[in-house]
This record gives C-alpha cells, sequence and structure tokens, in this order.
C-alpha cells in the first residue's frame, strides 16, 4: 500500500512530502495507523547524513504511537483497535545471546526502525514520519495510558526507554542519589523517571534559567555544573550519573562527583572526542565510565507499564508534519520544552 | 631507633643511603625486620618528585616483607618471628564507609607506607627501603609461605594485590574470558592470578618477543596488540580485560574487545592522557571503562592465603641496594623480568 510520509531525498534537502510503500501484514505483523511520533535529535543527526552510511530517501522516527489497525494470522498479542508503540527496533535476530537476554539493542543484528535493512522497498527501514507502519508483532509495545495522553507518550519510546534503561540497569532506587547531566529531551525523562522510582534526584545544567523547570519535572536538588562550588559540595556522593549531553565537555567534572564503585553512564555520543578522562579520578574511587543504548524490548514494555501506572508522559510540544524543518532548527537552539511530536494526522 | 635506609633527598638526586628513625612500638604496633622489599613504578615517580607534593628526605618501598621482632601490649594477632608483610598502606580514618566495607585504599585517609603523613619524625612516613618498620597491625598481612620463598613473595603486597583485587571484583574465574595487557610487573602478576582463578586469559603485549614468556606465565593465548587481524579476532569476547599499561595508548583496541556489559579496567595513570575514549565503543554493548587501586587489608591477605596455597609468587631480579638507582634505569626500559627486590640485608 502507497502512504503518505515526511522526509527527505539527500542529507542537504529539507524534509518534504514522500509516498512512501508499506508492505502487507505477514503472518506475524501487526499494521499500525500511526498517531503521532516524536522528533529524536537521532531524527535530525541520520538524515542530514551527519552520521555515516544515511540512505535515501530518508524517512525518520523512532517514537511511534497509534492503533492497531490489522494483524497477521498468527498474531497472538494485539488486534485490531488496541493502542500500541513502536521504538528504535524493528528487528533483530532473535538468537544471540542478547536477544536471548532481551537485550535487542545490543544485538549485532538489530534492524533500526529507520535506515535499517529489509526485504521491503526501497531496500531499507522508513521510520514514524509517516501515516502507517507495519511491524512483527515481537517490536511492538502495548501502551497502557488513556488515548488523550498518546501524543505525550510517543517520546517514551525511545528518550523514555534510553533513561529508564540504564536507570534500572545500575540500580536507580530508594536510598540512591542519582544525578542527571543536561535537562533536554532525554534529559527531562531521566529526571521524570529516576524521581519516580524513588531516587534522590540531583539535575544538573548549565544555565541557571533551568533551575525551576528542573525541579518542577521532579528534581531534589539543581545544580549549575558551571558553578564550582556548587559542584564541590556533591564531592564523592553519587551513585550514578545520567549524563545525556552529547556535546564535548568536561567528563572529570562529574566523574569526581561519584563515590566509590559509582558510574556515570552516557547515553550520547560526541560528534568530536570529549576531552580525555583523568583516569586518577576512574582509579582514586573505582569509579566507573559507561555507555548505555536505548533498551531491549521487554524492558520497554516495563517502562511503558511504569509510566502509565505513574501517570508519567513526556512534555511536548506538537507540531505539524510540515513545521518539521523548523523544529530541527529550534531542537539545534535547544528552543524546545521538551521533545516535539508530530502530528501524524496532518500527513494526509 | 636510629637505622639504615636508602632514599634521596631532593628529586634530582640518586637514593643513597640514609640514617632515619623508627618509633618505639605502641600498644598496637608490630615491629618488622625488614627481610625484601620489592620496587615498583610508583617507588620511582614519588621518589623522583614526577608526581606532585613528594617530601623529603624520601624512602620509598611499599613491597615489604619480612619477620616481626617485637610486639606492643595489645597486639594479638602476632607475635616475634611471624613471618609478615606490608604494602602501600600503614593507616586510615578506620570509620568511613570504605574502611568499613575493608577498602581502606579507598579511604579519603589512607595512609600510605611513603610519603603520607605521620606523628612520626621526619613527619612523613619512610618506605621498605629500610632495615626495619613498625606498623598498627591492623595494616601487617600474615605470610603463609615458605621462608625460603620470602623474596619472591615481596611484590605480591602491592603488583600482587593491585591485579588481585579488579580481577575478584570484576569476577575473574572459571568461564570467564580475561585479558592483561601489559607484562611487566603487574601484567606478570595479573596472568598468573587470573590464571590460577580459572579464568580464560589472554595476555596482550606489543611485542612478539614476549610471545613464550607470557604463556610460561599462565596466558592461555597471547595476542601482538600491534597485530590487526589477532585482535580483531578476538572482537566482543572478553568479560574483562585487566588494563596494566601507564603509558598513554589507544584504549578503543581493548574495549572493542569486551563482550555487553564487559570492563576494562586501568590500574595504571598515564603521566599525559590516553587519547579520548571513543563515546560510541561504549554505548554500543554497554561497556565500562574503571579504575582500581591496590585494594584492601583483608583481600590482601585473601590474596597472600590464596598465593601461598598456591604456590604463587612474583617472578623477581634480586638486587643490593647500592644497586637501585641502576635498577631504575633498567625499570625504565622494561629491563626486568618482572620485579627487583631489593636484599635489605645489603643495608647493613
Ligand atoms: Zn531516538
Ligand atoms: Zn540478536
Ligand atoms: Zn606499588
Ligand atoms: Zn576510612
Amino acid at each position: 500500500m502507497t502512504i503518505q510520509a515526511y522526509g527527505a531525498y539527500a542529507g542537504d534537502l529539507p524534509l518534504e512530502p514522500i509516498a512512501i510503500t508499506r508492505r502487507a501484514p505477514g503472518a506475524h505483523d501487526v499494521q499500525i495507523d500511526i498517531a503521532f511520533c516524536g522528533v529524536c535529535h537521532s531524527d535530525l543527526h541520520q538524515v542530514r547524513a551527519e552520521w555515516a552510511g544515511t540512505l535515501f530517501p530518508c524517512v525518520p522516527g523512532h517514537e511511534i504511537v497509534g492503533r492497531v489497525s490489522a494483524v497477521g494470522a498468527h498474531v497472538s498479542r494485539y488486534q485490531p483497535g488496541d493502542l500500541v508503540g513502536v521504538g528504535c527496533i524493528v528487528d533483530s535476530c532473535q538468537h544471540c545471546a542478547e536477544c536471548d537476554d532481551g537485550l535487542e539493542n545490543y544485538c549485532d543484528h538489530m534492524v533500526g526502525t529507520y535506515n535499517g535493512p529489509t526485504a521491503d522497498a526501497p531496500g531499507h527501514t522508513l521510520g514514524g514520519y509517516s501515516q502507517r507502519i507495519v511491524v512483527d508483532e515481537r517490536y511492538v509495545l502495548r501502551i497502557g495510558h488513556p488515548a488523550e495522553q498518546l501524543a505525550a507518550v510517543a517520546p517514551l519510546l525511545c528518550a523514555g526507554i534510553t533513561t529508564w534503561s540504564p536507570l534500572r540497569h545500575w540500580g536507580a532506587g530508594p536510598g540512591k542519589k542519582v544525578g542527571v547531566v543536561g535537562i533536554g529531551g532525554l534529559g527531562h525523562m531521566g529526571i521524570k523517571l529516576a524521581h519516580a522510582l524513588g531516587a534522590r534526584v540531583v539535575a544538573f545544567t548549565t544555565s541557571d534559567s533551568k533551575r525551576q523547570a528542573a525541579l518542577a519535572l521532579g528534581a531534589d536538588e539543581v545544580v549549575v555544573s558551571r558553578n564550582r562550588a556548587e559542584m564541590k559540595a556533591h564531592t564523592k556522593s553519587f551513585d550514578f550519573i545520567l549524563n545525556t549531553v552529547a556535546a564535548p565537555h568536561d567528563l572529570d567534572a562529574f566523574l569526581a562527583l561519584l563515590r566509590r564503585d559509582g558510574t556515570m553512564a552516557l547515553v550520547g555520543a560526541p560528534a568530536t572526542p570529549h576531552p580525555s578522562p583523568n583516569v586518577f579520578n576512574l582509579i582514586m574511587k573505582r569509579r566507573n565510565l559507561a555507555g548505555s543504548l536505548i533498551g531491549g524490548i521487554s524492558e520497554t514494555q516495563e517502562m511503558l507499564d511504569f509510566c502509565a501506572q505513574h501517570g508519567i508522559t513526556a512534555d511536548i510540544e506538537l507540531i505539524r508534519a510540515e513545521q518539521i524543518n523548523a523544529a530541527y532548527e529550534r531542537m539545534l537552539q535547544g528552543d524546545v520544552k521538551y521533545r516535539f511530536v508530530i502530528d501524524c494526522a496532518t500527513l494526509g
């Protein structure tokens, strides 16, 4: 079937309306009529060919929510009308250690929701800036939120799970002091989730102007990272720091705030390297510098269920499809609180 | 009491005979007649004032073994004649979380065996290149090896525990694949200990000439890290890598060899930074880059007991005290298999 989407034909061209095709649902497939799609920084990097290997035409979007409109003969978990989501992953090998452990995000053959290999035309996956998508039920998530919250649920599919997975893996919860560096699309979810998990949450920002906003999101305390005295007051005190800032910056300033055996996990990769971290900072307290990539399917479901139960959604600004190029420019300025979401009804 | 030692009066002067004093044993003190003292790279950095804050006169040495020659009134664990050792730590605060957890090595008030604060003259601690030392029994270790192995036991007190602690902390043992980078004083102990712990051990060296030596130490396999094909064959396969190389080098080449959730721990800090590690390498498999500093007192005892049980000692070259300056030059050339140990009987 042919549907309407929004994408680009080259890295230096703006996004524009594109007609694309979706496969007819196979036996294990769920066909989803997309209601909303969140706008992630990865979308921008990929569609502008700032990362290697972008395939065109490129239709970004991996924070997808909508309703099931058809299911294949062997689909057992979903039926038409169900509220569902699709995140960053639409396929994986299903037989490696990572897949066996429910961590398809670390599978060497993980297929991204856009720009991944597929037998479907045009030979690479096309994402959620579109009216409809067809996905194997294994990679479809159930949404328990009320339908009227659906637009604000979309960013949970990438920004939510990308922060949830490391928070859970490194044990954020009651009795733990957790830092969140950066208050953007990822960071604002990190603050909300760490708070809801019961941790004491300290938000780090470079701008004093974000102090009230961070407190409103659930931070117990806000530290302006350029203020040396404020930083020093937290020396050796954090169990875990979630660092969402992709721009190159001084990691040592945050590593020094970890207590013994603490970990700082990076969820953004800078285009040019961070200054090399000071090895003494790692050695003197057996600290860890780690990375984390989105999350697995089962933990994404766990996160969605947790968010539905706790009434957690993202803070969003809803846009029409034709506003996407302008939205990208605003994202680059940090001018969004905290995630743009495309109303996919405007694609028609 | 006044005793003979070997040390330096300034960072740019060679080591020479120095007369120093030791306190009379207090109620909790053990007086040890030093038989042998290992020669660690830290000794060289400290005495040459390559690290900040060296206090002179400086008497290095923190791989100390000998016999108890007197004990204080309240000493319960040792008596004259016992074979004992002293490592890098001679005091700590005894009431912080680190001390409570038996990890005095991470105590903010840990007192090093040399160059640490003390009430004794001359106001800073003086190390094991000396005839005798007086240490609180809490920081004295029991040696279960036969007396004739004593010289080769000395390096266990720093090189041994510095590799043992991270190997244990990150779970080296049966079913685990462990890499050891660098085959020097630390690395040769890392190979022996990881092998004895039951891990599959791969030694990394820059020099093909060390291949046989590494196998003899207990490595199951040796990889020449400059050989790209050899390195690539181990991609994503290590549970843990112990990196003993302090010289700045490409960490990414080793991080890429870790499987998901694997850790590379650095036990040496470079004088100038390593090239900044690639964040993608950390993110794509949730890898960890960590540091580790010596080890706690109880785990040092555990390591010594394990080594006595398994017949493990260091490979050493015994020297006379007056050979120390020449030995330093040879250490800088990597010309020692694998640790110099001073025969402290030559101090008299
Ligand atoms: Zn994303
Ligand atoms: Zn897989
Ligand atoms: Zn040492
Ligand atoms: Zn302490």
